[in-house]
């Protein structure tokens, strides 16, 4: 089990010619979502060979134009591709006004359903959930109501040891569902067969959380607790703390600290200003406080699979 | 006098990697003008050089979002630039409604003012006027309510021909004004020396019609008569003449039999509809029945100061 993100946009505020706002694209147990969707989206998706088809779930972290002015452009790019399928789509409420509103204006209502999870609670909540992965709510601290997402796997049933269950020919086909929920084997003498010595473990879930965009809150920690991945926004360093302050951003640092505080495995920085031109700088100051950090840039795909965090770029 | 027009994108339907929704950047008389605003145009013109500031007024012909997508990331990116003068929003009536709902749901007003003039006459009217430029709206037959328009200079002032006027030593400074004004001179003697000997006709004022996205629509020929540069949408060839009817689009050959009927000096197509990998068929379309044909194409600047039509590609 891994996780795959593509990071389709990561820089703040405006696009520019080599910077594109907040998107990414997760892959996770096969399971496939959208996060944020900053404009021109769609065609950072069509460049990466994201297919269109696979997404139908997007998560919408607020409202401001470098997270979602690029949804209302995807979404009619779907009703031009004749999409049928349902289509999901999580944020703040108002999310649904502005959309309709986009569609009605244009004349361009949709064939497929476009199903409205409005969000509004400020406690971490369920909001997605099937038999592969669930998705919980982070509570973030912005101008705006701005949720994060916690994503997780679902644990996979355990493996069974054919090998060693050969070993026993009274066990039959039929005690399979009971060794798979953990149960230890009693032979007809008595004897007991451990649970582990009959079974494999199933590899561990895997989680990936992404935190954009958020002033430091060290309360998300324990939301976030032992997360694989975690994706947190560093706006600016911390030369600039003032910033942050007064527009409830994070600073590389900080956010290495909520990774060192969650006891993250890997961290991933990316939203920064256009103030700076070296993004370098971000990776240097967040490594003062946590090892494993990789920069967030546009076209990369970042891979769990294997360690130190594999970074490939497709751009 | 002369035009230039800048083609930001000029494909028809979903932005794609290399092909990028309507938007056309005007300069005519010393103004500026931005035509249609479809996802992406805030990127195309930071990579043309367009400058931010110089665009004080917008003009969308309809609610599509291929012409209209990027006008809220555009208004934000003027925000976040700390624009002060007024923006003027040119086009149908529920733009304002959209922009407005957006900017309250992003808790991003700007501190600029924009002024909205919603359109719904179904005649051709004057929507801008100042002493250099006028802009009239072209009504078109599209599947919503959609206008071009027709950008006009105004006529500068005769100038004086002071070679010739210095051999008249009783003509004074202060007859200039009437002279300017067309007005023949009388000399002492009862002589009457006609007022072309005495001026220089000023350039001829020169025009741009922006037509897209609209069915052939004959009746739009008396509006832009003797146009000195037409763009005129053709998103699908004549084979495909039954999608027009169907989508309210033209063909080549109808572009360019507008341009003739019209008397149009030259003709630039675009808005091509992707199942069209070769755009070099839309000319030699046109071709048959209008001479002075361009295509349209992201990243060439068309300028009417030299015959043929000149094309530099900025790109």
């Amino acid at each position: 089990m891994s996780i795959q993100l593509t990071v389709l946009g990561c820089h703040s505020a405006t696009p520019r010619v080599n910077a594109f706002p907040t998107s990414q694209y997760l892959e996770i147990n096969n399971r496939h979502f959208l996060i944020d969707c900053g404009e021109g989206t769609q065609s950072r998706m069509r460049k990466y060979k994201v297919g269109f088809s696979k997404i139908n779930h997007i998560f919408i972290s607020h409202l401001h134009g470098d997270h979602f002015f690029g949804l209302i452009g995807l979404i009619s790019t779907f009703g031009i591709l004749n999409r049928e399928k349902d289509l999901h789509i999580y944020g703040p409420v108002g999310i649904k006004e502005v959309t309709v509103l986009q569609l009605k204006l244009s004349k361009s209502w949709t064939k497929f359903n476009i199903v409205f999870h409005e969000l509004s609670s400020k406690e971490s909540e369920l909001i997605f959930e099937d038999d592969k992965v669930e998705v919980r709510t982070i509570p973030l601290d912005h101008r705006v109501y701005t949720n994060g997402f916690l994503f997780t796997e679902k644990p996979k049933p355990k493996k069974l040891n054919i090998d060693n269950i050969n070993q026993y020919k009274e066990i039959e086909t039929c005690d399979y569902h009971n060794l798979k929920a953990g149960k230890d084997y009693q032979l007809n003498s008595g004897e007991i067969i451990p649970n582990g010595e009959l079974t494999i473990e199933p590899p561990t879930p895997k989680s990936f959380a992404f935190c954009s965009d958020t002033a430091y809150k060290p309360s998300i920690v324990p939301i976030i607790k032992n997360v694989d991945l975690l994706y947190h926004e560093a706006t600016f360093l911390k030369d600039r703390e003032d910033l942050c302050d007064k527009t409830k951003h994070s600073t590389a640092e900080q956010a290495a600290q909520i990774a060192a505080d969650a006891n993250a495995k890997k961290l991933i920085i990316g939203h920064y200003s256009s103030r700076y031109k070296d993004i370098m700088a971000f990776k240097e100051e967040a490594n003062t406080v946590f090892n494993n950090v990789e920069l967030a840039i546009a076209g990369n795909r970042y891979s769990t699979e294997k360690t130190p965090l594999n970074v490939l770029n497709i751009d």
